[in-house]
């Protein structure tokens, strides 16, 4: 931690601020600058240090040196996590293809899907049976029906299930019936939530919030990973920016970050991540290139009888198309799809 | 519902929509422009209905012409919402103010904390029991004994409680104690949470997520209020923007433009709207000034020893001036603080 | 400035960057942490330093210390800048108001709006004769006859006057007929324009750009200083975010933030700021709470006929009202308006 | 263009408004709807149009239906343009590839550098010669002798020049030395210079500004196109948002939402899109994968050495290991590279 001392701080003030971070179990040095001073404070970190120090008096900032997160972290961890749950695996050489409709809406529906999907080169089964919707008087989905559903395309299928969990009370039910915990957007730091997912025995699919930083994404799946849950996947689903042509920005930099701090497998959603369904294609293929270790794609049978997210599915055939051509991506970059 | 129709959309493409229209309950009206065709959907919008046309093939976008709150809205209901919660009131003349600590610490540390903001002028007391943090390893609040303490703390002066509920299970306990429950930023989407509270009879204090829109903040009102509660007070908290010098962006047109849409009174929080103590006196005045119902403000008796928010915090002096200041713009523009 | 090392650096990374510390004339500080080495650089800190630094082999971040503008400091010159041309003041205990029209429309129009300005309580008088658009196609503006137009205004009127300068080969031009040089946000790092202002002997009004950082406009207001004009105020109009209710967002915490790191006098524009009439009275009141210097407020005989941005500009009689509203707020506060 | 009229607006209002249509030469058709009355305005679209409606009495809001831009739109000319500027072509087939120092430092380094681009792939040499920066105290770049070394590159490698113009009395200068003069993105809405570049004969490369909306970007081209150059290359070089672990937030989605809108082509930079090094690689592949017409990337013999910019450069190994990448991707997609 350093700290960074107001131009003209007084030398009580300085005193002060040493006595303050040896309180704190970390060792001073007082650096005299031509201008200001600065305090470099050695030792372990911890978020709350941070806190306790800026709000001195004469202090100008605190910078923190180390991440705040540890076990999501590679400098704890070296190699990649590999996630396999059924027939999905993510975070090896192989690209992770979950796909399927954003609610699942009838037994037949998400039948259709799994065999299109799987027959186009998907690795796992996407679907909503509990939804949260931005408006109350919007379809919120078939519930336990939905879940029901979901495990027969399986059977039929072997396809692994995605499937949203929304609230604690429904960890277990949900369990019985997915293979992948999805923590939506909205929900990446209820941390109730995220705690009960910790103690579940099923893999997390963690979608990043729509305004949450990397560190606290990373945070969140710390939560996750504290909480005894080793198999947290990413994923990056777009951020929200003043850009109106895109229902959210996708910014796949992330990846390329992530796999720098991180040893968890990061998954990209070019279907929210864009909001149109004429942008998903290009994007998918992009998200490949840019070294995702999975996409997460929402395909429907007729996008505009849809439920819930037409604007931003893709029909089978171009679901089919959209994967032929990333396949050609991962081949040429060597890896598996 | 306006369909704005591609330039050189087909006949057959139209024709299609126009039925899509009727479908969907709505009376179509074809505008054949100079350049493309648009279609009129009158009648009874909902959300789904949005949704359902942008899908269409042909269709270049879809532009909704009414808000998708009902209850929430002023044209619903012309009169301002006045909520009552013990000693708090706000959408009245009277300037509500709340105040107190990020976090309970202690018996003491609480009602210091109470009498010193009460002798000043609040009008309530917050304090957090159940901590949303970032980070899993920072302090995560007293849960039940600080409930305990902030009962206690209102024993003794009179002040109304004001303290957040976290999760759908801890709804009924929180209510035990609190006069307002506050739904944190980070839950503003959380909607098991929303139909928890909306069941309680507690009034509800309800945060902007920081990247909700105005339309998320009130379609997130609208679900408390159609599980029943008619007492929600927005806030306005701040949010993320490319900024770095605040922790967030407090936009203050937030509160006129919400008088102008709904009859919910507006609560505005310039301690994690601006996250340095330095900025918050000015941004208090300057929002009593743009008109809020009310202020939530952190307030520690000694900010450098806070487990948390301690950056952000006022001590009682700066308290007690800022408040000072409110009450001279307040009583200039014919309101009462 | 920091250099924090990454985790795992050896040695040799260690000692090339003391090396490179020292080749740019700062003194290296080694600093051995629990998990990483940092290196702090002190003395005089430049800005190119800092990207020399970024680029090195093991260096996992650079943390700057000093702030990189000097002229506009606080830190170098305390007393705070207060700025007269002709009839306008800013920077002192009077509340500059510069309203008027976006655009000079004709003779009749310009006077009209002086005359009612001036009534109302402006002490200056704006309009645009250069008009930079979004579209090619909108009205450019009247150019020198606009100029002429308000410089009769100030005749008849006494009131200074305040004009956008687009270009460097119109600063001469302009600085005939005006008061204050005007940089809008589109130019705020026209940087040619800028040297340009810097030599001219009025005053400048600088517009932040809609994304940029308080940091990027203080180095623009450096550039401004460095060619030798210290008379610059600058001005907070409002930056763009993802809230599409207003056109942009206006964060009044700039006032406060400016005043503690710069001398340089703060106007706000709550006409761009939030892009609608509904919304400007409330925010100007805001404005004058929050602290700031100066307001400049658009300001039409009829705006529903004026040739542009007549949705966000006051008729006469809404000005009128707004002033008599921020100005029983600046006397609750002890200023002059 | 439609006009949302308020709820409850009265019979007067909508005949006001009626009129106010049709004397801008629109024609209006009522639409009395459930719960409020809309009007459409059929007829060609103007941008002055939307501001004269938005400013009526009783209007909520208008609703556009045409875009602003008119000759880079598809629906004006519905064939790619394809440019080319010496050795450099974008639009067809081939995936453009400019690449070079951001600042011209020498000769010995932009020969070197031009040597070493173009025998990894490079197709045109990058290089300032007139720098804006950020900071008046920061390298401005070698001016007139910049760019004669960059001619001189061009002599000894065939590359096209590519090369930075930052004010309109400099056009001339540049366009005798580069093959395309860049727009850069603090100067995309610098009016006068878009006029200046439209009436050369050098293509342009046309930068987005960090908060230009894609219309805003598309009616900046409409400046030049309309100034009679139709050499107009767009290039995304990221936005600002919320984030902090890039330097800016690249969206590759432009890139089909342009190809969807516009004839121009659309370059990628992923040097400024990231602002780091061991982020550019895997974003330039992915731009590839995105469809970019063209690539621009920052090339430094010795990164660390720069005088700009070097935290986000390659250097020649690193560059011709993404070419190379790239290159496989633009093969399986059946491009040219």
């Amino acid at each position: 931690m350093i700290v960074v001392m107001k131009q003209g701080a007084s030398q009580a003030q300085i005193d002060h601020m040493v006595e303050r971070v040896q309180s704190l179990g970390l060792k001073p040095h007082v650096l005299v600058g031509v201008e200001r001073t600065v305090i470099a404070a050695i030792g372990q970190e911890r978020p709350e240090q941070k806190e306790a120090l800026e709000s001195g008096s004469g202090v100008a900032e605190v910078l923190p040196i180390l991440a705040p997160y540890k076990m999501a972290s590679v400098e704890v961890k070296r190699d990649r996590t590999v996630i396999r749950a059924g027939s999905l695996e993510v975070g090896g050489a192989r690209v992770g293809v979950i796909a399927g409709p954003c609610s699942v809406e009838s037994q037949q529906q998400i039948l259709d899907c799994a065999h299109a999907v799987k027959s186009a080169g998907a690795t796992a089964l996407r679907g909503g049976a509990f939804k949260p919707r931005t408006s109350p008087y919007s379809f919120q989905g078939l519930k336990e029906q939905g879940l029901k559903f979901l495990a027969a395309a399986r059977e039929a299928t072997g396809l692994a299930v995605v499937t949203e969990v929304m609230a604690t009370e429904d960890v277990s039910l949900v369990s019985e019936y997915a293979d992948v915990l999805q923590v939506g957007a909205r929900n990446m730091q209820n941390y109730r939530l995220l705690e009960a997912v910790g103690k579940s025995p099923r893999a997390v699919l963690l979608k990043r919030g729509p305004s949450a930083t990397m560190e606290e994404l990373l945070l969140a799946a710390e939560y996750i990973l504290d909480a005894g849950n080793p198999n947290v996947m990413l994923c990056e689903r777009g951020i929200r920016t003043f850009e109106a042509h895109t229902r959210f920005t996708l910014p796949l930099a992330s990846v390329a970050y992530l796999h720098a701090k991180t040893h968890l497998p990061v998954v990209v959603d070019p279907s929210h991540g864009t909001g149109h369904t004429y942008l998903v294609p290009d994007m998918a293929v992009a998200s490949v290139a840019a070294g995702a270790d999975g996409l997460i794609l929402e395909v429907h049978p007729d996008p505009e009888k849809a439920m819930s997210d037409g604007y931003q599915s893709l029909n089978f055939e171009q679901f089919a198309n959209t994967i032929a051509r990333c396949r050609k991506v991962a081949t040429a970059l060597d890896r598996v799809m």
